[in-house]
C-alpha cells in the first residue's frame, strides 16, 4: 500500500474525489480484455494534461510504477498494472474540442469514445476510418496507443495514417507538442509516429489532432462462400492484382464458419469452407463496377453462394456472419488465448494450412477469422483450463505459430500490440540490435522506467 | 587532414578504388541544392550494410564525424559536410531488390533513383506516389531520410506514408530492421517512422521496403487561372469542403505568374493574378465527372481562362506552365533563398497576403508557388547579393515569415526538412521540453554525436 503522504499529494492535484483507494475500483481497474488481474494501490482520474505532468513528477521522485488507461479494451494487458502503484484514468479528457471542415481534421482528448467521434465527424459529411471491434467503447487514446487497426484499414490504413500531432506527457512529466494540424511538416524528429503505437510506454497522451477524409457517398458488402481456404484467398490476392483495393477484406476459415453454424441462427451451407466479407465503398457507380468485377474474378475459385447487401440493413445481416464468430467461440471452449498475426498477405493460404497442421497435431481446436485483405488473423487457440496440459498445448501452439509467422515475413501482432502477453515472445520477431535500440530509447525518456514498466520489454522498473 | 592510418583502414574496408582524397572529388561532394560549400576529408563509397557499419564504429572510436549522402540533391544542407571527415557515400546501393505484385511492395536500396523505381512499377501497373521536384536525379535513401513530398501529396501523402520497413545502420554501427513487409505491425516501437525524416541523423539506411499502389486507370489535368489568390484560395477550400481530393491542388501567385510571364514563351493574360494546377486521378468516368464539377465550384470565384487537357501532351504543356516558374526565377535576381513553409490549407490566403505586405515593406521580391491542397507554400525570396543589405533584408523576411506561418498554426517546412538551413530557426516552432526530448533520442543514439553533426539540432560533434 502507498503511503497517505502520497495519497494526499494526488489528492493536491487532482481534487480529493477524483483519487480512490476503495477496493471496488481497485478491482475495477485491476483488468483488460486479456484475462490477467493486477491491482492498483490508488486510482487517479486527472483533468488535463497539468495534472498529469504533475502526477508522473511525482511518481519520479517517489519511484511509483504509472498505468495509464483509456477503457480498458486492450487485448494484450497494455493497461493491466502488473506492479501496482497508479492507475492512471483518462476519461474525464473527453472533449472534442473540434472538428474543422476546411482542413479536415478534428482535434480531441484522449477519453473520446471512438464510436462518438466517428459519429460526430460522419455528421458533417467526414470520416474517421479506424474501426477497431471495440469502437463502441475503445477510447481514441488507447487506439493511438495501440495503433488500433480493423477491417477497414485494407483501404484506409491504420491509426498511424490519421494521427497528425499529439499533446503528450513525457515519463519525466514535461508537456511536449508532436506534429501538428497540418498534412505535411519534416521539422525535427516525427516524435507522433513514434508515440503511436508504444503502448503508453514513452508517454501519457493528452491531446490528438487527427486527419480525417470525405465520407464515401456509398458502400457495398458482398458476402462470398467458397469451398476452399485456397479458392478464398486466390481470390484476395487477385482482385489486388485487379487493381481493386476493396474497403474490407474479411474471412473466416472452416473452423470459425463450423463455430458460427452450430452455434449462431445464420444458414450456412456444408460445402461452405471459407467466406469473404467484401465491402467496396465510394463513388456509386464507380463501386457497382468494382462490385461487378470481383465477383468475375472470385466465381472461378469455387464459389458456392454469394449474398450481395442492397440495403444498409442487408449489408448489416452480411456482417452478422462475421460478428457471431466471437460470441460463439465461447460455446466452443471457455477459454482462448487471442493472437494477431499479420503475414504478407500473399502467404495466406500458407499460414492457415500450418495452423491447421499445428491444431491436428496438438489436437487443440484454433479458429481463424480475420483481415485477410492486410494478411492479419485473428488466431483463437481454444483452451479448456479444466484439462489437464491443455495451457501447456496453447503454449506450444503459440510459439509454433509466432515461428511459421516470421518464417513467412510477418508479424507477430497486427493491431493488438505487444503488452505484457506478447513480451516473452518479443525476441523471437527482433533481433538483439533492434530491441536494444528501442530499449535505449525507452531509457533515454524514462530513466526511472516508471511509467508503464514491464510492458513490451520486461524491465526492471520500480513496484510499489 | 585525416591521417593516412585511417584512410588504410577505410580501404580495407570498402576497397581501395573505393576510397578517395583526391581534390576534385572533395569539391564534388562538398555541396547541395543550398550554397554552402564544406569540403570532406575523404570520400566513402561503400557497398552494403555490413561496410556501413565498419565504418561507423571505426569513426566512433576515432571521434570521426560522418556525412552520408545520395545524390546531393536536398534544399537544406543535409548533406553537405560540415564539419569535415567522412563523406558517406550510398550510391553503389543503388538495387532494385524485388518489386512483388501480389503484396503490392518493392524492396530497394537507397541509391535507386526515385524516377527509376516509378518507371520500373509502372511498368507493372503498379504506382509509387512521392514525387518531388528532384525525382529524377534523387534517391529513394534520400527521400527516405528528408520524407519528400511533391504535387502528388493532396492525394496520396508524402514519402512516410509508403515506407514500411527499412534495414538501417546505426550510429554506434548495429544494423537493425525495422518494420517489414506486412501492411499492418505493432510489434515495438516505430523506428521505421522515426528514421524517416531524421535527415540522416539517426542511422544510414541501407535497405527500404515501400508500400506501392495500383497504377491509377487515367488522369486528368486542368489549369485555371483566377483574378485573385483570394479566388484561387477560395476554390481550393470549396473543392475539398466539396468533398473531392484532386491529386494535386499546385498553385502560383502573382509574383510567379509575372515571372512566368517575362521570361517563359507562354500565353498567360494580364488578368491573370493566381493560377490552380489541378489534377484528378482514378477511374476514367469518375474523373470526368470530378473534373466537371471542380470547374463548376471555382467558376463563380473569378476564373479569367480555363485549359483542361484531353491528352498526354496537353497535360504536359499546362504543367510546363508550373515547371517553368524555377527556371525563371534566376532571371529575377540571381540568389534565392528557397523556403518551403506549410499552413492549415484555409489558412493560405491570409498567409500569402502576409508575405506580400512583408516583400512589399522591405522592398524584397518574394516569389510564391508550390501545393495549395496541403497548404505547402515554396517561398523564394529574391536576392541580390551584390547590393547591400539584401542578405539582412531577407533574414528579416525570413524571420517574419516564419512568425507569421507559426501563428496560423503551420511549420518552417513542409517537405525539405531543417537541415543546417534551418536550424537557427528550431527554437521558433520547438518549444523547449518537445526540443529536447528529441535531442534525448539523438544523444542516446549516437552518444559520441558522430553521424551528421550539426544537422536540425547545432551540437557539438566532433571536427575531422
Amino acid at each position: 500500500m502507498l503511503d497517505n503522504r502520497i495519497i494526499t499529494i494526488l489528492r493536491d492535484i487532482v481534487g480529493k474525489q477524483y483519487v480512490s483507494t476503495e477496493q471496488a475500483d481497485r478491482i475495477c481497474y485491476s483488468y483488460d480484455a486479456t484475462q490477467q488481474q493486477f491491482f492498483p494501490d490508488v486510482i487517479v482520474r486527472p483533468a488535463d494534461a497539468a495534472q498529469v505532468s504533475l502526477i508522473l513528477k511525482m511518481a519520479n521522485a517517489e519511484n511509483l510504477p504509472v498505468y495509464p488507461r483509456g477503457a480498458g479494451s486492450g487485448f494484450t494487458g497494455g493497461s493491466v498494472p502488473i506492479r501496482g502503484g497508479i492507475a492512471l484514468v483518462l476519461t474525464r479528457l473527453n472533449r472534442i474540442l473540434r472538428i474543422d471542415q476546411d482542413n479536415l481534421i478534428a482535434e480531441v482528448e484522449p477519453g473520446v469514445v471512438t464510436a462518438t467521434l466517428q459519429k460526430a465527424v460522419e455528421e458533417v459529411g467526414l470520416f474517421y476510418p479506424p474501426d477497431p471491434a471495440s469502437l463502441k467503447f475503445s477510447t481514441l487514446g488507447g487506439n493511438v496507443a495501440e495503433c488500433a487497426g480493423g477491417p477497414r484499414c485494407v483501404k484506409y490504413g491504420v491509426t498511424k495514417d490519421y494521427v497528425l500531432g499529439l499533446e503528450v506527457v513525457t515519463p519525466t512529466g514535461d508537456i511536449i507538442r508532436t506534429g501538428g494540424e497540418t498534412m505535411k511538416g519534416v521539422v525535427g524528429y516525427d516524435l507522433t509516429k513514434l508515440m503511436v503505437g508504444s503502448e503508453g510506454t514513452l508517454g501519457v497522451i493528452t491531446r490528438i489532432i487527427l486527419k480525417l477524409l470525405p465520407r464515401p457517398e456509398a458502400k457495398k458488402t458482398m458476402l462470398v462462400m467458397f469451398d476452399s481456404i485456397d479458392g478464398a484467398a486466390q481470390a484476395v490476392s487477385n482482385i489486388i492484382r485487379g487493381k481493386i483495393i476493396p474497403t474490407t477484406l474479411e474471412f473466416m476459415d472452416a473452423t470459425a464458419l463450423a463455430c458460427v453454424r452450430q452455434n449462431a441462427n445464420l444458414d450456412i451451407p456444408e460445402s461452405a469452407r471459407a467466406v469473404l466479407i467484401i465491402e467496396v465503398d465510394g463513388d456509386r457507380e464507380l463501386l457497382e463496377r468494382q462490385a461487378t468485377r470481383i465477383l468475375e474474378i472470385a466465381s472461378p475459385l469455387g464459389v458456392v453462394h454469394t449474398s450481395i447487401a442492397a440495403t444498409d440493413e442487408e449489408s448489416e445481416r452480411l456482417w452478422q456472419v462475421r460478428r457471431s464468430v466471437s460470441p460463439s467461440l465461447r460455446k466452443v471452449n471457455p477459454d482462448k488465448y487471442n493472437e494477431d498475426i499479420c503475414v504478407p498477405r500473399s502467404k495466406l493460404p500458407d499460414m492457415i494450412r500450418a495452423i491447421e497442421s499445428i491444431s491436428n497435431r496438438l489436437e487443440i481446436p484454433i479458429v481463424n477469422f480475420g483481415h485477410a485483405g492486410d494478411g492479419n488473423i485473428h488466431v483463437n487457440i481454444m483452451v479448456d483450463r479444466s484439462l489437464q496440459g491443455q495451457e501447456e498445448k496453447a503454449e506450444t501452439a503459440i510459439r509454433e505459430i509466432f515461428a511459421k509467422t516470421l518464417e513467412l515475413g510477418g508479424t507477430m501482432s497486427g493491431e493488438h500490440g505487444v503488452g505484457t502477453s506478447k513480451a516473452p515472445y518479443l525476441g523471437m520477431e527482433l533481433d538483439p540490435a533492434t530491441m536494444a535500440c528501442m530499449k535505449t530509447i525507452k531509457h533515454a525518456l524514462d530513466p526511472k522506467q516508471i511509467l508503464n514498466p514491464g510492458k513490451i520489454f520486461p524491465v526492471d522498473g520500480p513496484t510499489a
